[in-house]
């Protein structure tokens, strides 16, 4: 059976080691420390750097696919690594449009798909030009290494727009804007791309985030127009296409007056494919291993009419109670609930774990999944707080 | 969060070890050689011997829970563990009944539960005896060490059943007999039951096998009449409740004429509940970790109208196809088909993996799990196979 190196430690990387266990397929990690998330449960685990290309080359040597759970793998390692007859999937040549927003901007408007108005940001005078092109609706974007929010900045007045961007630039933070959308909701299109070119598409799913963090996915998307979804899949599977993606590719969309425009690209398993695990016949990292090892890939099919995932983000303080209590009152409460953790330690906001809920209808789903992840992270029930205020 | 030490390393420890890394349970597991099934998944494997108490004692130490893969860790070593507080599950109260084939059906006797006329064996004579008792329809089996057709015997004269007690008794095989019954098929029946008492059934399932070896599992059992599948699900609740039984138990049934009687118990993970991974809220493997932990347990509501699970059991020879190339074959073929694999080196026989299947039909889930299946074995199709012959 073929062997998969997975660069990264996070939840990514753990949840793929969970389907490679049933596949069959041989795994290694590259971890920056034995207790993260994905070193927990590997059997091979490599302590090392990825960006260093000596820990590269280590866990690349025999493996038949070298993919990540993120994206800051210095591209150029990757090239050497191929150079060297590695299958690295993502290929940088894809990966770059996940890292770098501005690169990926000028190529999505290139292929003719929709996207905000954007500029690239070398001077303050370059925001000053862009502010009244947009009549002061800036989005500041580091184009590099931003994620969860970090990296975005919304100025309020001009001034605070020229100074922020003398500040950034100061600190050699390469910038970009782009019109601020007034969205009515965000979606996400996934889709997963073979190397020979094989595309499956999951259903467009709503998410909702909370100060640029994930919280809520919703699969399906409700009451998403049907023109729309096929216009948001059809967007993601060209996306995968033209870019010559491998693996699974997420497409954030803000919807707006019934128009969808791009918000972000993301080359692997995405927070708002993690409903799959527990909804569709074929989870997004089954589907990611399958892709990169160039196998077919999976049915898509849901399993249920609807699956909510809500994450469970580390509160503004720790209860008393232990998690695993916690846990165990949510499965009292909710047989049907599904808890996913990742065995990180607490740190306020980080993203612990998550739950999924599968239903007949929406607001079982929602409700359910909402009180169980509200519990898991407060101790309380949604309800009884409710009762008491 | 807690810590669950499993002991035996092969496929249903494996699949625990999928379970444990979603819900965030630490594991470690005490394996006979690195290599082995389970071995391979687990970051914390402890090379070691079952049989030896210093190796299971080193396993315990710290654990929240030891629980099993087989049945065959010395009762008087578990009950060591628990003397000195570690909880042990299930305890050897229960285990014996799984273990302990006369002490079994004595038990269930007792109970007033369906079991076939049955007798210990202790010489000869008892043998002859029995022979006349049940008209010549006898099932011999070694009380203890069987399993997947191994341990049983079906002689086909008065005489040839003398000397075959003769011969296993000289050889220490402690024997009981049983009338042989003539089923229409057989049953499974399953549930699982935590220390506080919780139980949940799953539904009833048909399963078929082969020299002994399970090799097809349907669930819902077709056509199974609504009383015979409540009888079954009581029944399974019921011996669960009476032998103290924590986690999963699965009571084998045969049917004929409308009646069921009890032929097996085990009290782990099933290879007829392998179905609920891919057609069921909670699989056994989460609902068995589930259940040594004391947490309540899940919903076992299927997922899918059928789900059919096929054995891939090591075929005559290996297909000159390595396996990863048959696998992406079928994968191909049926983007629906779940794949497992248990990371085993061939061996003719041998359960090597299983493929799942759900659909709305029973047709469809059985044609694609048995060609999938088939494929995996044998490298060629089973309709090719029929066209061709």
């Amino acid at each position: 059976m073929p062997v998969v190196a997975v660069v990264g430690d996070g939840q990514l990387a753990r949840m793929m080691q969970t389907e490679a266990i049933e596949l069959g397929i041989e795994t290694r990690v590259l971890a920056g420390a034995p207790d993260e998330s994905a070193a927990q449960v590997f059997g091979d685990v490599r302590i090392g750097d990825y960006t260093d290309l000596a820990d590269l080359k280590a866990i690349a040597e025999g493996a038949d696919a070298v993919t990540f759970d993120h994206e800051h793998v210095p591209n150029e390692f990757a090239q050497t690594l191929i150079d060297a007859g590695v299958a690295v999937e993502p290929r940088p040549e894809a990966l770059i449009f996940a890292q770098d927003k501005l690169e990926q901007r000028r190529r999505l408007a290139d292929l003719g798909a929709p996207v905000p108005e954007f500029a690239p940001i070398t001077s303050p005078a370059d925001a000053q030009a862009f502010w009244h092109q947009v009549d002061g609706a800036v989005c500041l974007k580091a184009t590099r290494g931003g994620y969860d929010g970090h990296g975005v900045w919304f100025p309020s007045s001009e001034s605070e727009c020229s100074e922020l961007v003398a500040d950034l630039l100061d600190r050699d933070v390469p910038l970009m804007a782009e019109r601020k959308i007034a969205f009515d909701r965000e979606l996400s299109a996934m889709v997963a791309r073979n190397r020979s070119g094989e595309v499956a598409a999951w259903p467009v799913v709503e998410s909702q985030q909370d100060d640029g963090i994930c919280r809520v996915a919703i699969s399906p998307a409700p009451e998403l127009d049907d023109e729309i979804a096929r216009e948001c899949r059809d967007l993601a599977c060209r996306i995968a296409e033209e870019l010559d993606v491998t693996g699974v590719l997420a497409v954030e969309l803000f919807e707006a007056g019934g128009k969808i425009q791009v918000n972000e690209l993301a080359m692997r398993p995405h927070n708002t494919g993690h409903w799959t695990q527990d909804g569709c016949v074929t989870s997004q990292f089954e589907q990611h291993l399958r892709a990169v090892l160039d196998w077919p890939l999976g049915s898509t099919a849901p399993t249920a009419p609807v699956t909510v995932m809500v994450n469970t983000l580390g509160g503004e303080q720790q209860p008393e109670m232990p998690v695993a209590e916690r846990v165990a009152e949510v499965m009292r409460r909710y047989p049907q609930v599904k808890v996913h953790l990742y065995g990180k330690t607490y740190r306020a906001g980080r993203k612990m774990g998550h739950v999924n809920v599968a239903a007949d209808t929406l607001e079982e789903a929602l409700a359910v999944a909402e009180d169980a992840a509200h519990f898991i992270v407060n101790a309380a029930w949604l309800e009884r707080r409710a009762e008491g205020e």
